[in-house]
């Protein structure tokens, strides 16, 4: 079972020739979450191979024109290619009126789609199916910006096959021990629940945040995340930039890492007047080592562990 | 002195690995005209080497997604990359308020838009500088659509260098000279204007037919154009399906071709249905020989020569 993500797009607002602005796929078993949607997003889709019709749920941090411009072409491909099943979209309140607005001048879609708004200012649960739960997390920018945090759900406890065998375990029995409950045999000795089933594989998850300004008000919502996007538009040496365009540099977004205590940094949205990124990877690896800048077509999986 | 274009894109609708939706780059000396502009347009532009900031006239074709979208982050990057002066945009008149609305959403770009549109339903002048002219031409698709008709104007005669000493020819004798006429000697003589001049370059062609029904009432409209480019969605084995759609099969754009005379003909546009387009290719060569199946990143450059 996957936790698999792919970086399709990059850049910050300006596209290079080898970076795509801003669009990442999140793929949780058989669900594909798209997060942001820049320019030549199905492009990319098709370059690395990903059927776009597997997409379901479509979340956008905010409506800059980075992360927002392909959605259009992407939805327009949707159609074309007979998609009937509805899509959900997540994103900005003004996220509704303004596909609203498109739709009036490209027609309607052969498909449904309902827009999801976080309910209020705070952090709060915006999908959540029988796998996983997506937080919204309010960012610092220059428009109402999210961020979204991918978590799968505890998985139940998986009985080991020899112990079924071993104590003649019925229907109910098992549904019971996989619950946590302990087994009583028909000689009234019982058998605890931890000698009956393996430990059972620890929930993964994936945090996106996109543009913000440095903001430790993240670091508890961010604590023990395994997998995390930070935005890094600037180098350390650009932070009166950064701040002033309301964005974070590779150092602070490796502080932000650090102090949740997360597994690995992801950075990325990389400004254009950087040639040599190398610089911004090390200035983020001396305060958290395991980060990567991330490329166009990367992919980053999470491996399935047992609890110890 | 260039006349010289580039295949930013050269797919329909759905866009491929290989090909961009369309959008085309014509150069007529220190001009830049973008034809159409498909979702990436600016990313290819930024593959080919060519700095967006040097168009000042854009022209879409119709409001199909595979034409404009890439309009709205081109127009967001030439704004980040500073730009003051204005943007001419041509199109149907629906592109003014399409634009509006969109500008409500990702505010004001710090150059002015003018936007310009067909003055009827026949073709007619649409731009017109000191060196250019540009007439848009009606085309029968499923919604309002115009083709482009770039041509240079007609340049002024060249003196024959010798000919200024051998005959002690002033300033006033010179324009006199190049508008056309003949000079009389202080002696009387008259030394006709063909001795005097070389024959005037010849105004060079382009005409840029988007998406469209086989439409015969073109073929004026096209006569003696030097480089065509004219949709071919559609293999002639499929002719019913591009009737249907409003679109144009290759043997289609080759009989426009051949029933124009013009130099050369340009194909693109490709069903993304088609994985082997030698076969259109092969088709239209049938009717008119002179053809190309369009690649993105093709260049087609017509050379300066003189009329005989």
């Amino acid at each position: 079972m996957s936790f698999e993500l792919t970086i399709l797009g990059s850049s910050s607002a300006l596209p290079t020739s080898k970076r795509f602005p801003t669009a990442h796929l999140l793929q949780v078993d058989e669900r594909f979450f798209l997060i942001d949607c820049g320019e030549g997003t199905q492009i990319q889709l098709r370059k690395f191979g990903i059927n776009p019709s597997r997409i379901h749920h479509i979340f956008i941090s905010h409506l800059h024109g980075d992360h927002v411009f392909g959605l259009f072409g992407l939805l327009s491909t949707l159609g074309m290619l007979g998609r009937k099943v509805p899509l959900r979209l997540y994103g900005p309140e003004k996220l509704a009126s303004l596909l609203n607005d498109h739709l009036k001048y490209f027609g309607p879609l052969p498909f449904d789609i309902s827009t999801h708004f976080p309910s209020g200012p705070e952090e709060g649960i915006i999908h959540e199916d029988e796998k996983v739960t997506v937080t919204s997390v309010p960012l610092k920018h220059r428009t109402e910006t999210f961020g979204y945090i991918f978590r799968e759900k505890h998985r139940p406890l998986n009985l080991r096959k020899e112990a079924i065998s071993q104590y003649g375990l019925g229907i109910a029995d098992r549904v019971r021990i996989k619950e946590g409950a302990d087994h009583t045999l028909p000689d009234g000795n019982t058998i605890p629940n931890r000698e009956l089933t393996l430990p059972p594989y620890q929930p993964r998850s994936y945090a996106y945040i996109s543009d913000t300004l440095y903001d430790p008000e993240l670091i508890p919502l961010l604590q023990g995340i395994d997998l995390l996007y930070h935005e890094a538009t600037f180098s350390g040496r650009d932070e009166k930039l950064a701040s002033e365009t309301f964005h974070s540099t590779a150092p602070q977004a490796a502080r932000i890492a650090s102090d949740a205590g997360v597994g690995k940094l992801l950075i990325g949205h990389f400004s254009s007047r950087y040639k040599d990124l190398s610089v911004l990877l090390e200035e983020a690896r001396e305060i958290f080592k395991p980060t990567e800048a991330v490329n166009d077509g990367d992919i980053f999986s999470i491996p399935m562990t047992r609890s110890s």
